[in-house]
This record gives structure tokens, sequence and C-alpha cells, in this order.
């Protein structure tokens, strides 16, 4: 059974079990997935109002309790220290190696959390009927660093990184509106077309995920996106910081449209 | 007292007068303006379907009953044949002329079809927070014809007019957002960026309105536009129609904010 007919438990499963590895973009479609930040507790809650001071790039869906893997509002039976394709370890800002599991470096301070994911409107764009390219072509999403400031909180600071979906004007009028319904997972696009005034010189180099076509009559939309913490985490330099690697989510028990205003 | 410090009655009451006569753009702030279609009662069916068929140029608000000057739903004491700046007769799909009043021209069999305007949505745009060039300038919206078809009714066919703000893309996006609560004032954008595509050559020269400034960090966002069926009536040759003047609207006693649905 390919690995997109997997149902969300299956899905989790063979994540749990290292049995897959890979991009989690188009899997257990219309289920939230999340992005993820695990620092250690003395840094908690300046990443908490790191979130609350940039809502768009990192939409706080929960944070757990210093030490615990789980966290009532994704699902009873997740356990976040096994349960993401794979995770970046970052020690003092510099990426040192991904894992596949946490179990072995797992500490009783590490503070989880949870953020929304513009994987959760992916699937409402295609439910609009719009074609989502990363996903025609089955890779995963470009994403950039840009220029764009996020606003600092205590030790944290840094740029935005963004997502980018092809569409034809019209079709990026109606992806606005879509997206919009959706605070919680990025929302609405923070830009569309020239992608150097927000700092991109080559977008066909995506800094994170994979290049997809951009044909002659689309214009590239981009959205914040939650490796934002990933880049600001690089300058900000905790002792360890533990993130998903990008493209490869946790994949809750929650429905995208239950982050939906609308 | 400037015109566009007057109340609403009080404008209302110069272009009775014919002591305005000039384009409604920014007056009356937060009040619903409307477009005018005026057709012999045996044209009136098909142009009703053609409403239907193209409700984002041709929203309707009011259709009167055979003869009447009035329409409960835009406000009890407006004179539909007086209360509109400027109007224009169209005999056998040709311009005729101008008219400041209807008066001696009017007939027993004229049905009136009023069309939400996208004045109302300029009012929340600002209210957003958002500014609005042609407002800025003190001029009338650019409006352009385009190559894109309408759907047809009965003798009534033709191509979409439309009107164009410049943004910033962050600014659009918002634009997007805001506009797409008014569904009875063309809603959202049809299309932003590239004329050429909707068929627009050159858009420094508008087919009606004033041209305004496009600065380089900006793009054209084009709204489909109430002067739609005038370029219809071109085709379509009614013996008799008239229309309001492009951008001197029928100002009524309804507030914008009632057309909105969120």
């Amino acid at each position: 059974m390919s690995v997109s007919q997997l149902s969300v438990e299956q899905l989790r499963q063979q994540i749990r079990n290292n049995d897959y590895k890979g991009s989690t973009s188009g899997l257990a479609q219309s289920y939230l997935q999340a992005n993820l930040v695990i620092l250690p507790k003395d840094w908690a809650n300046e990443f908490l109002l790191f979130c609350q001071r940039n809502p768009v790039a990192c939409p706080l869906i929960g944070m757990t309790e210093p030490g615990s893997k789980s966290l009532q509002e994704i699902g009873i039976d997740i356990d976040i220290s096994r349960d993401v394709p794979e995770y970046h370890v970052f020690r003092n800002g510099e990426f040192e190696n991904s894992v596949y599991d946490l179990t072995e470096i797992w500490r009783d301070d590490f503070v989880v959390f949870v953020l929304g994911c513009s994987f959760s409107f992916e699937d409402a764009l295609m439910q609009a009927g719009l074609k989502v390219r990363n996903i025609e072509e089955g890779c995963n999403v470009s994403m950039y660093d840009t220029q764009l400031a996020c606003h600092s909180a205590g030790r944290f600071h840094g740029n935005m990184v963004v997502s980018m979906r092809p569409f034809t004007p019209s079709d990026a009028i109606r992806a606005v509106q879509v997206t919009t319904r959706f605070p919680k997972a990025h929302g609405a696009p923070i830009h569309f077309g020239d992608p150097l005034s927000i700092g991109i010189s080559d977008i066909t180099t995506p800094s994170y995920g994979d290049a997809v076509e951009i044909k002659h009559d689309e214009v590239p939309v981009f959205w914040a996106c939650g490796v934002t913490p990933q880049n600001v985490i690089r300058h900000s330099k905790p002792p360890i910081c533990i993130t998903h690697a990008p493209g490869k989510m946790l994949i809750t028990d929650r429905l995208n449209n239950e982050l939906s205003f609308m």
C-alpha cells in the first residue's frame, strides 16, 4: 500500500517504527500537521513570547509541560519524541545532526512547542479545486530564507522563512480567500510576485525543500513558514534545540478544519 | 462647504438640482453607491438573466416595476430619474448623449436595474487602513475594457469592464480579504498583475475614468466593474438604454456595511 493511502494511525505507526522517514506533504490529508520546536525550560518563556509576537510565522497550537512528550490538544496517543519522520538537532545554534527518534537524547527539562503548518491549508486549497504544485509534483514544498525581520523576543531574533506555491493571479486570489480562514496555519500569504523585494535572490534555488515549476502565467505566492524558528535558532544559539526536519511534520489527531474560523 | 463634507441628503439634493455633476468617488462615504441600467420592459427579463449569469460584474441589488422611478430597497425619497449626476443615453447600442435629468425622456415601460458598485468596498478598504489611489489623487477610478467574455443571456453579450487600483503585494492581499466580504459590490478582485493577460494593452490609458499613478513596488489589481453593462449594450443594441455615466453613481440611503456578509 502506498504511503499516501495509509490512515493517520497507520502512517504515524510507520513513522514511529522508522519505516517512513520522508516528507509528509500531501499525506494524511485532512489531518492537522504541525511544526515542532523543542527547547530547554529556561529558554521556553522567551520562545513563547516570540510566538506571541510573530503569530503568522509561529502560530502556536500547544506547549507542553517540561519533560512531557504528549499534549492533549493534538491527540492522546502521540509520542512527540518518536512520531516525527526526521528531527534536526541544533547545538549552540549550529545544526548538529538528523535523528529519527529522540528517546536517547530526551531531557526532563525539554518543553515542546507545536506550531501550525501550511500543509493544513494545502488540504483546503485542494478542496477548493486549486492545484498545489508541490503535491502535483510529489515533492516537498519550496521554502526560502527572506530579509523580512521577525519581531524579537528576549534572545530570539532573526528573519522569516516563507513557503512558496505558484498560482495564476485568479487562483492566487482564491488562495488568499481560502488560506485566510486558517490563521493557525499561517493564514493568508504575506507576499506574491517579485521574490527580490522580500530578499529572495534566486527563486529556482529554495533554501529548504524542493524547487517546483513556475509556469509563465503564474506568480509565486509566499506564506510565512514554520521553518522560521529554525532560522531564528541559528541566530539565537540556545545550547540545544530540536525541531522537525523541513517538510517532515508531526501528524496530529486533529482535523485541519478544526483550525478554520469559517 | 466642500462637496466631500455634504451629508448624503445634501449631496443628493445638489445632484437633483444639477448643482453637482461630477464623480461620486469618495463622496457620501459609508453610503452604498450603485450602478444604474434602465431598459424597456421587453428587454428587462433578458437583462435580469444576464445579471444572474454574471453576478460578479452585475451584482443585482434591486429591479423596479415598469415605469417606477423608486425602489424601496435603496431608500424612500430617491428619484432614480433625477438623482444621478450624469446619465448616458444609448440608442441602438450607440452612445447618443449625456443628460442630467431623465424627466423629459422617461417612459412608462422603463425598468431600472440597480447594481452594486466598487465604491462601496473603497470605503471598507480605507477603514482597513489601505490607501485608495483614485481617492488620494481626487479623481475617478481607472476602468478598462477587457477580453474577458461575459456569459451571454438572450440578446445580451459582450466583455467585462474592470476597475483598477494599484497596491503593494501585501496590501493587495489585504484588499482581497476586505473586498471578499462584499459580494454585492463585485467582491474579490478577478485579476492582478499583467494587464495584457486580460486584454488591456495600455494600462496608462483607461477606457473610462482617469489614469492613476502605479508606483514601482505596486501591482495593478482589477475588479469586475458595473460599467460592464454599458459595454454589453453597445453590442446588444437595445432601441434605448440609459445608464449612469462612469464614476457618477446613484447614492442610496443604505450603508455599504449592509452589503457585507461578515
